[in-house]
């Protein structure tokens, strides 16, 4: 069970299938890099000249160091001969060395979709490869829909691999296209497909059944050496095979080896779902923020002692980290550990008020859990007694629908300093909420220039008690970053208004005090 | 490959672990009721009197037709008789027939956490099951890191089981409790396990390596007959096995059979996520928005020739739905059913424009799935021409702080009826929306005075674009009853009042026309 596994990442093609994904040409540009950085073997890129991204990506491919960049398409169309096909002399004559081409492996396709002969699919297949070849092309074969092909008719299906094959393809990639199989099928027919035809094969998985991670192992185990999938699992539907699940699993737990920088993968898989403009899926495994993230008091204890009685790997290895979370849950143990993370002293005097003001604070609906900047702040008012950079002494939110159903937002805000400066602003907005932001950090802006640089990423609504209804408690969570780190606040109130603007108060306080605290 | 597998679900206690996871009494009671609906066997409620939500479940157990309530709990601590065991005899005492205790099975945990003996470990669990059993309860025993335990000390972790067996346990369900096991490993061990012990084996696995899912159905192929997972695959660090997953997997793909109503699948897994306030992943297998929605082309093409080229089950199976991105076929035939549904005309020739006007509300962040009220006001609008009994020509909300940390909420609303008649009133309120409600309330009671008798039951705030902050499009559900129906109505806007007052006008609306409509 050992050996080199080739990656191959599709995140630019078969990624990009999935519902309301988009990636602009500096997008895609910025994905290749910080591919390449990891490590991993190829890169598909999309279909060159299709649309006018793709075309300037293979227009001037981006220089990478390790990976190779691919170009994908189709074998050329039903009643064409290869060499007068245009989609594939637009392969034959892109910058890459590199191509991958699809075909089809299933007879239902052909009878129901394609309607050629089996004869003519194979024709289609063989002239296409050899063209490409003829052309000085490496060429990958994606074999679509084999397993559903295999099972269906087996016969068929070996002779599309053998056609491509015996055509001078590198790579034939075995394609659970609809992701219906079960690992112990894609174990079983990847076995007998390597048996028979003796080619280098490739999986390629989707997530349908919840098996692409373990339909890809399965894959690997019965011979396969090259695994495709999508960074963070995106595509279309339910998504391809997970490579931030795939390649720790292969390195970590089969002992099998791969060229991609594990060390990194954390920070690419966050580093793309910024760029790809989704929130990154906090339970992912290895590379979820919550992949290492432990909150029952019991379990936090015994990992003190030792972290392998909880984990499963160690989060450094991919370039996460452990994280354990302060709750009801929590004693004085788990305090202490948050005081020893802060450079503070773990035995301090007022760890039991502490505790008591976030139990307190939790029966009011405020949780600590993921809040560390409100936390830290609460930690740093009891201990270190710290004089609040400023204050609101006042303010207003006017929210105005006075006919012809326009609706007027603007708020008026007071921001004293600690020598008893005032400054009084206000500001219009998108909402009341977002005027009551801008109109604090108008304000804050005249004592800390420094606020400019702070961002709001994320905000999050909590209705604590919906039954309550409209007078409900509500919780509310900002996460904020300066560029360079990111924070989250926490802020509770039957009131939407009065708790967002508790957390905002608290991410421009933790932004402004925290280079005191990290320069100690 | 077939039988009968039970199917235990544990959101409401393992998948309660979740970090940001909070249950209130009432979450938990309606999530019980539609696990019920669902037909799972057993529902882990969570442990008895160790918090206020749970004694509350279990002081006062929710009637069930199908699944059994089970309440969790630890073997009696070290040192202490069964029967003087204060936890124990919590459990003994709960009003529940079945019983779920997890001891330990790992010998690292016993060194390294809870320092005892292996005998002295063997006799806690001895003890505990036999003193359950004597107070007539049917015992669940979750062997805790049992496949780390098997490998680490196979003799050790096999003498668990036994005793757990021997004492009269019904059950021993195997824990993949860090995650970190391969399916064949998990497979490989239930079947050894099952073979030496003979007892009934339950699975229980978590996702730290992406394979929770594949790792339950290879325990099954090896004679484990109980499946432990979450809705959804909440719980701690990367989540609990995906009953929404498993369960349609071990039907649809491998034969075997469980009591659950798998067309109800998708209702409730997206019922337990609103209830859990998470947003539904749509990219889930079998039961997310995204799982049958085709956006290729050329796949559409392939699909309305036959379904099957592009998926491996259909949709209608776990009560999904097929969506076609681009087609303007999408819900023609869900319309007209709807339509026939409120005894409307079933092809009436608004059904083209009830279907854009919906597309577009959708696209602005709307839905209906949950919000029938809204979504029959929309049709009758279109389709009847309806006169809207009330409009609200104007409305101010004003949120005052002034000193002394008091915040003032105060709104003035107009409202006109058909006939011109303006009430312009006002009121204060908790919050700026409950100002505005109660305002609302009291205008529309000079001309319907049968608004009073309306409650709101449930208020829920759903941030749409979380990384947009707070000028993020919000969407505002609420519920409400006139004590004999309960109507949902749906807001959406970057304002949260706006929003709010949308759902609440639109449920004002709808409680004051229904009557019209029901007496046709």
């Amino acid at each position: 069970m050992t050996g080199k596994i080739l990656v191959f990442d599709t995140t630019l093609r078969d990624g990009s299938q999935m519902e309301g994904m988009t990636f602009s040409l500096e997008d895609k540009k910025d994905i290749v890099s910080r591919l390449d950085d990891l490590k991993v073997d190829f890169i598909e890129g999309g279909m060159p000249q299709s649309n006018p991204t793709d075309e300037g990506l293979f227009s001037d491919p981006p220089k990478t160091e390790h990976a190779k960049l691919v170009a994908f398409g189709s074998t050329c169309r039903p009643g064409t001969h290869a060499s007068d096909d245009i989609g594939l002399n637009r392969l034959a004559d892109s910058d890459t060395e590199w191509i991958c081409i699809f075909g089809k492996s299933w007879r239902f396709h052909l009878d129901n979709v394609l309607r050629i002969t089996p004869e003519d699919n194979l024709a289609l297949i063989r002239d296409s490869v050899r063209y490409l070849v003829s052309k000085g092309k490496k060429v990958i074969f994606d074999a679509e829909h084999y397993f559903d092909g295999f099972i269906d008719d087996k016969e068929f299906a070996l002779s599309v691999v053998r056609a491509a094959h015996d055509a001078g393809a590198e790579w034939i990639t075995l394609c659970d296209t609809n992701g219906g199989n079960l690992p112990t099928t894609i174990g079983r027919i990847v076995a007998e497909t390597k048996d028979i035809v003796g080619c280098n094969i490739g999986i390629h998985c989707h997530n349908d059944s919840d098996l692409a991670v373990a339909c890809t192992l399965a894959a690997v185990d019965s011979g396969a050496r090259m695994v495709q999938g999508t960074i963070n699992g995106i595509g279309e539907r339910c998504g391809n095979a997970n490579l931030c699940s795939v390649v720790p699993d292969l390195m970590l737990k089969m002992g099998y080896d791969t060229n991609v920088d594990l060390s990194k993968l954390t920070f690419v898989s966050r580093a793309i779902s910024e760029i790809s403009n989704i929130a990154h899926n906090s339970s992912m495994p290895y590379v979820g923020s919550k992949a290492f993230t432990h909150k029952a008091g019991m379990h936090i204890d015994a990992l003190l002692k030792n972290p392998q009685t909880y984990e499963h790997v160690a989060p450094e290895a991919i370039g996460n980290r452990r994280n354990y979370l302060v709750s009801e849950q929590t004693g004085k143990a788990g305090i202490s550990k948050k005081l020893m993370d802060l450079g503070m002293n773990s035995d301090d005097k007022h760890i039991d008020s502490v505790l008591k003001h976030i139990k307190d604070m939790e029966s009011r609906g405020y949780q600590f859990e993921g809040a560390d900047a409100s936390l830290e702040l609460l930690i740093r008012r009891e201990c270190d007694n710290i004089t609040p950079p400023f204050r609101i002494p006042s303010f207003r939110v006017y929210i105005d629908e006075i006919g012809g159903g326009v609706i007027k937002y603007e708020s008026i805000i007071k921001v004293s300093n600690p020598s008893g400066e005032i400054e009084h602003t206000a500001s219009d907005g998108n909402g009341p909420v977002d005027a009551l932001n801008k109109a604090l950090m108008k304000a804050l802006t005249k004592f800390f220039p420094e606020v400019n640089n702070v961002r709001l990423i994320d905000y999050k609504v909590r209705v604590l008690d919906e039954k309550a209804a409209t007078a409900a408690p509500v919780r509310v969570m900002i996460r904020s970053t300066d560029g360079k780190e990111q924070w989250t606040t926490v802020g509770v109130s039957t009131d939407i208004i009065e708790a967002s603007l508790i957390a905002l108060a608290d991410s421009m306080e933790y932004h402004i005090l925290k280079k005191n605290w990290r320069e100690q």
